[in-house]
């Protein structure tokens, strides 16, 4: 499908990955932290290595040219880049694969799709970027169907229109972050919407998913970026109008923003643009205690001045990631515009930081080597799996009171659980990915060390526990990963009921053979 | 029901209004504009003056100490603060008075309501301070109904909770903007949303219309405040978690933001505060022409500063107000911050006023005439309806591109309306109440010269023009005063119909007997 060829069993394009001293380094810690003995090299697998089910389906004539069952394809199309997936892709357990993928190039093309599908009883799963770490893509629908169709919206890859006036644009969902940005470009126009994902995930993806970006305060969530959408449903297509605003109801976007492909498929948005920043100002802070550094950011989220980077890494995490030895926590603060000078706004969040205990660091090299492990990390699952590495990231939002509590419960509930589970001590980190005025974005990652092809036990252990707290804590079982179907069990607790029955209704009104994403947001119907 | 007695016939309190003087500039202007003349005094109705139909429903016993049939309770909540409705009201028209108001003082006691509500088949219309302009709260529900409860939610008066840490509070719905700001000023903080209506509606209402509040930029809609919500549906009570952020699946609290009583009657909510601003700096600017300030309010807002106050008023519009002469488009440039001084700001923000040909006045005075005109315009309609003044406003919103042949296809059919409804020329004129990045929000008001007691046809003409127009230069039917009965039809037009079908499955599953607001959002069942 044109360029370099995507991993089926990693993330990003094959031959790219950790260079052998990003390698070294992480297994060094491995080794002195949580007592890894010698890794035995386990290659990652091959086409040819997988035995896949024969296709369940055959689509019709009219649909062969947009159809594939290539097992190259299917293998592609069969799991997003979570930790139990890599777990099995390199145990070569590819038995929920796609019978078919899909790529229409039109609305029209989306539309017939779903026609065949509903007529077959086939499932049908969108697939942007497949970068879901949630098990959103995964084929997993149970029984019911008669097959499965993993629907590949990258070929609806066009930017459509541009309204410099508006800074605004009409964009086709499957654009990858670097295609979007390139074509932008020469307007002078940026998205200014990077997840960690932003290389392989698309602007339909981050839609169906609320995707955060990387800045810290303010305009960085998709859904504040979405000013109308297309979607077209096995009901038919559903179109809302470019407003900048509009008291008209509940939103209708607000709908499908976040729908998971379980209510429609998103085949175009127009989306609200900046001017790309050329005024900029950062620095790098240091705190003895995480708790201390959050009070700082707390006050910062709170006067006003949205900083575009506001985030801090605990200790741990630093350490883990090369930035520093493990002596602080780091705050990364920083500004940036395209029409004015920032220096105003930095200096006036540097006073708050440093009334509330942040030392200023003579540069920046802590926050560039932050930025640059920020962006190596999906990479890391291919070293870990291998080398028998428990290692996953969770993250969830709780207001500023609650906060200490929460991390502690939460921080507290995972080591246990890592203990329990393998027997020895693992680490768990936090950073925060965004912050609000009335409550950070906390981010957990862990790491524990259990045996190579048995570590899918462990982390579902640790992940229930994880899970359990971050709820009994207060807080959401994601922030910006998405629910998929790992997280449906905490969804319906967290959920209102009475909102969960409405969801159901709406997905009975525009997807009434229950044939999109099944499992995902909506429980699925038994067969 | 304590305090001064609020008027069942226009805006606020018995007792207040225009001031002779406010009276004799108004009519002055229209005897110069539009021609009028000589102005028969017709007082407003007395209670005694109504005849209302025998109640059709009796409240159970278990209910009977929080249920009123007392003529003036019904003639209250007959009406919201419509022209067609004050039109109504001085033509003695009450024929849709309800038969029962409802006074509930906690959840329970809602629920009892609608559980009673449902058993004999009345129709429930929840009422907070009823200054619905849209027809959103005048039981109209047509011959389907055994009868009529308006359901008043003013005794859930509590501030319940403040959480200072995060600056949030758990508010009940029927606090008035005044007591909300009275009980949360200990605190040292704001809801800092200001509706025109502040005095008169409560975060309920605010909640269930999608009010705006009168700061420009940014953080302004109630829609951004609501950390969490608490429903009471007939199907039961859905509540939400609080969050600063979540992105587990489409967003419960944004499908009940804008409900408008139609999904369930919102009983408390947690809002998002903000510290009591100190640092202030304001300036008014003179455009000759109204299209001119457009641009300049289009690169403040493109500029990354968020003013508080970015009010763009065109010439006529001043002339009206009394702000000033008409020689001039005034726009009111404000910031404010509870944590610096935002000199900052403001200079950068008036050198991009003044690239765009924006004159600094040498004083405030027109930004306060115009603030207090503001304040005062609710009880026009009490002087212009007995004058036979026709005068309304309508409002949208529209990107930046399609602006000036919106505001002149809008203008345009207005005025054309008005002639052909009057036969006479009228007045039109336009403001921006908020501006976004991609597009403002264009408020406009006209005032035509009509027959005292026959001002509805004509309006009805002007209305269907006015909102004609709307639609097809690409706006929306309301920005934020909200759907009601009065926009129902351009809000079907305007919608995705799918979303219309969606929404009515919610309905079915939260009100399955369908006696919430019938006939608002949803359209009604036939008898």
């Amino acid at each position: 499908m044109g360029g370099r060829c995507w991993k089926f069993w990693g993330w990003g394009f094959e031959g790219d990955g950790l260079s052998a001293e990003e390698e070294r380094r992480l297994l060094n810690f491995y080794r002195k932290r949580i007592g890894l003995a010698d890794v035995a090299r386990r290659p990652p697998p091959a086409v040819e290595d997988i035995a896949l089910r024969p296709p369940r389906l055959q689509p019709p004539a009219s649909l062969a040219g947009i159809c594939t069952a290539e097992p190259y394809q299917r293998l592609l199309h069969s799991y997003g880049k979570s930790f139990p997936e890599a777990a099995r892709i390199f145990a070569h357990d590819f038995n929920n694969a796609p019978d078919i993928v899909a790529r229409p190039r039109s609305d029209d093309e989306v539309s017939a799709v779903l026609g065949w599908a509903g007529e077959v009883n086939a499932a049908v799963i969108p697939f942007g970027g497949g970068s879901s770490v949630v098990g959103g893509v995964e084929p997993a629908v149970g029984e019911r169907f008669a097959g499965t169709v993993s629907l590949d919206l990258r070929a609806l890859d066009e930017l459509l229109e541009v309204d410099r006036t508006s800074r605004a644009a009409r964009v086709q969902s499957g654009m990858l972050g670097p295609a979007l940005e390139r074509a932008l470009k020469p307007h002078g126009l940026t998205l200014r919407h990077f997840p960690q994902s932003f290389e392989f995930s698309t602007v339909g993806g981050w839609i169906a998913t609320r995707s955060g970006g990387h800045f810290a305060t303010l305009y960085t969530h998709i859904d504040d970026f979405v000013e109308s959408l297309r979607t077209v449903t096995p009901a038919g297509v559903m179109e809302s109008r470019r407003l900048p605003g509009s008291g008209a109801g509940p939103s209708p976007d607000r709908l499908m923003i976040g729908s998971e492909g379980a209510l429609g498929v998103i085949t175009e948005a127009w989306l609200r643009l900046q001017d790309r920043p050329t005024f900029r100002a950062s620095a790098a802070l240091a705190f003895d205690d995480f708790r201390q550094g959050a009070l700082a950011v707390r006050a910062v989220a709170q006067a006003g001045l949205y900083p575009s980077n506001l985030r801090l890494v605990d200790a741990e995490e630093c350490l883990v990631n090369g930035v520093n030895d493990g002596s602080h926590a780091l705050l990364v603060l920083a500004f940036e515009s395209a029409d004015h000078p920032v220096g105003t706004w930095q200096e006036r969040a540097l006073e708050v930081v440093r009334d509330h205990g942040g030392r200023l660091l003579p540069d920046d090299t802590e926050a560039q080597a932050w930025r640059t492990a920020f962006i190596r990390m999906p990479y890391a699952r291919e070293v870990q799996v291998p080398a028998g590495i428990i290692a996953d990231t969770f993250e969830s939002a709780i207001t500023w009171d609650r906060f200490e509590a929460f991390h502690a419960r939460v921080k507290g509930a995972t080591e246990a659980a890592i203990r329990a589970a393998t027997g020895r001590s693992g680490v768990v980190t936090c950073r925060f990915t965004h912050v609000y005025p009335d409550g950070p974005a906390p981010y957990f990652t862990f790491h524990a060390l259990g045996r190579p092809g048995a570590l899918l036990e462990p982390w579902r252990h640790i992940k229930q526990a994880a899970s359990d707290a971050l709820l009994a804590g207060g807080g959401t079982i994601t922030h910006h990963h998405a629910v998929g179907r790992d997280h449906m069990p905490w969804y319906r607790q967290q959920r209102p009921a009475l909102f969960g029955a409405a969801l159901a209704a709406a997905k009975a009104t525009l997807d009434p053979a229950g044939i999109l994403n099944p499992g995902v947001l909506v429980p699925a119907r038994s067969a």
